[in-house]
């Protein structure tokens, strides 16, 4: 068989089949399984997309009590290993949270006993991985409060688990309002087409390495800014503009200094982005100040930006309305990342898990490019 | 532009240019840059390789001084570092070592510091991630150490690394023959076409990470048994057949029982696999039992499994002497996966700096074949 020499960043390269969702860039329009992601957002649990992700399914009433139930006792750390998790913290204090945060997934995987999943059932792979990204939450929360010099709140079962994070982050129970809009924000982000993290985890699994450091790696890879860090981006810009009478001249300055503006525009979306219009109508809902002056700013950014670039037609994406959602339940801003491997980790197992039901290793080819060997050594 | 359709696995695919390597399969011939792979390893020092990678080209011998001395100063860990590193492998005992490994180059990227290369200069990029992979074998002396309820013996910098690695993990020095042994593997084991770690670790990379979550990723990479792990079975399959006289009749019920045999076969080499070879070569220069056998074992191996699967003319791979090469110089089996670790994270490092130096993002395609969507949610 003669190569096949792909595309810069395997651009338009189909690696794989799935059955775990799609994007529609046309259309603006992405779904989980055969469901509209939007649709399940708007009716449904965090954990009952969860259960989908994980069996194909919607749970009906008695499944999803049983199934958050079991998720919400797997959110409980021991002592020995928080205590790690929180030097991991400590000691990335001041940094990127996500570069802590991989540390505390490592840690959880080994507490968990993780290991390969090479010659084993893959409902074990499946509860390990389960396991682990449902104790994530938690260790963030302890993590993030041992940096601020605050003791550890733990896991309350009892609570979903949008409004446990909340409430263990900040000690205070949130609104029912707060509460779901977070949750609705971690079930838009759980799964996008087959993104750059997803398809690092999924990379790493195909070796036969365990669950863990599959996640350990998607997590690596949402910690640059080329992939989900624009959020507290869009925060900071927002936090610049300051007041909606300021915000044409700024953005104005802005183009003409050839600076990017955060938040708008997407690769596949040729219309708009579904997660956005969801999510501003979640701000919306909560309304204040930074919502007004987020969504004039979004009006008057896509006027701008189509003068300056006429035609492109760039539209708010998921990350300019995510900041602003993130900001209103009370997220601080170093953890938006955070949040979005909260979410995304689900994602992830289920495409791990998809990987390693029929799996082949990801190994592709380089072209040697340099003077031709061998040169003797010196 | 329409989409192409890969084969599983990404088989044959070209995703990149490389000037730092290739394999010529059907030649039994690997090269570092324009160098012999394995006339460097009988000529030169680790050190003056990983120069290579990291350069371009050989050290002179003031440069060569310079170098391995700098990389010796990075070897020193806080003891702060140090200290969550030990709590790291005590966490993982009993389990496969880059599992808390993982977690401790995680540290470790942490502990220096690291952050996203975005907008930084290549230079300081590649500081970090040298001072990352110089670090790593004194982590792993360390917590390894810890398990086994040992003091830490931290590194000494008139040492080179091979030497000082072998030092920090029994406390003594290792005979010269020795640590030319187990420089010689680290050094064929540094690089080897773009295998699913560096794809992994180059895909990591491609979103903007820090070169730490990238190494991270390589390691994780490693953690399974389809990429590296068997080393240790190749030991365990020597000792199981204990003697000479054991070998055929072993390996002939092996075959017929269906198991396969370790070490033997390669994706790429058509004819002798040129690190196999050499470390023949270093084992035989040491001697023993264990060389006995291991040399006996491979040629009954050879024509067994010609026997078997005619054609196929499959050879001993670099796993199988690996495996004997590391046990003769004192490497603790459950250690195999972390000494290629070791070497590797230096090829990783060389391919994430390429990688960043002309960066596209990795992201590839899924085909969704599941139930057509939307179907409404109940």
């Amino acid at each position: 068989m003669s190569d096949i020499q792909a595309p810069p960043g395997l651009a338009g390269v189909v690696v794989t089949d799935t059955v775990l969702g799609g994007v529609r860039g046309d259309e603006g329009f992405f779904h989980y399984r055969e469901f509209s992601a939007t649709e399940l957002a708007s009716r449904r649990t965090l954990e009952d997309i969860w259960y989908l992700f994980q069996t194909g399914e919607l749970p009906d009433s008695s499944q999803s009590v049983e199934f958050a139930w079991r998720l919400a006792e797997h959110r409980g750390i021991t002592d020995e290993t928080l205590e790690i998790v929180v030097a991991a913290a400590r000691l990335g204090s001041g940094r990127a949270s996500l570069l802590w945060i991989r540390t505390a997934a490592s840690i959880l995987a080994e507490s968990l006993g993780i290991e390969t999943w090479l010659g084993r059932p893959i409902e074990d792979v499946a509860d390990e991985a389960e396991r682990l990204v449902a104790a994530l939450p938690t260790a963030i929360a302890v993590g993030w409060r041992s940096q601020q010099g605050l003791d550890p709140i733990m896991p309350n079962p009892r609570l979903p688990l949008a409004t446990d994070f909340l409430t263990m982050l900040s000690g205070v129970t949130p609104s029912v309002t707060a509460a779901r809009a977070f949750e609705q924000y971690l079930i838009l982000t759980i799964d996008h087409g087959l993104n750059a993290s997803t398809f690092a985890a999924r990379a790493v699994a195909s070796t036969g390495a365990d669950v863990g450091s599959s996640i350990v790696a998607g997590i690596g890879s949402l910690s640059g800014p080329l992939h989900g860090g624009a959020p507290s981006l869009v925060l900071d810009m927002l936090e610049d503009i300051g007041t909606i009478d300021r915000i044409r001249p700024w953005v104005r300055k802005r183009l003409a200094s050839g600076e990017p503006v955060m938040g708008f525009g997407h690769r596949v979306y040729r219309t708009d982005d579904p997660r956005a219009v969801m999510l501003k109508g979640v701000a919306l809902e909560i309304g204040g100040p930074l919502v007004d002056l987020a969504v004039a700013s979004e009006a008057i950014i896509v006027e701008e930006l189509d003068r300056h670039r006429p035609g492109r037609d760039l539209r708010a994406n998921v990350e300019f309305y995510a900041g602003v959602v993130l900001h209103l339940v009370g997220i601080p801003t170093e953890l938006f990342p955070a949040c979005f491997a909260i979410s995304r980790s689900i994602g992830w197992t289920a495409h791990i898990l998809e990987q390693i039901a029929d799996n082949r290793v990801i190994r592709p080819k380089a072209t040697y490019v340099g003077p031709p060997p061998p040169v003797p050594v010196p």
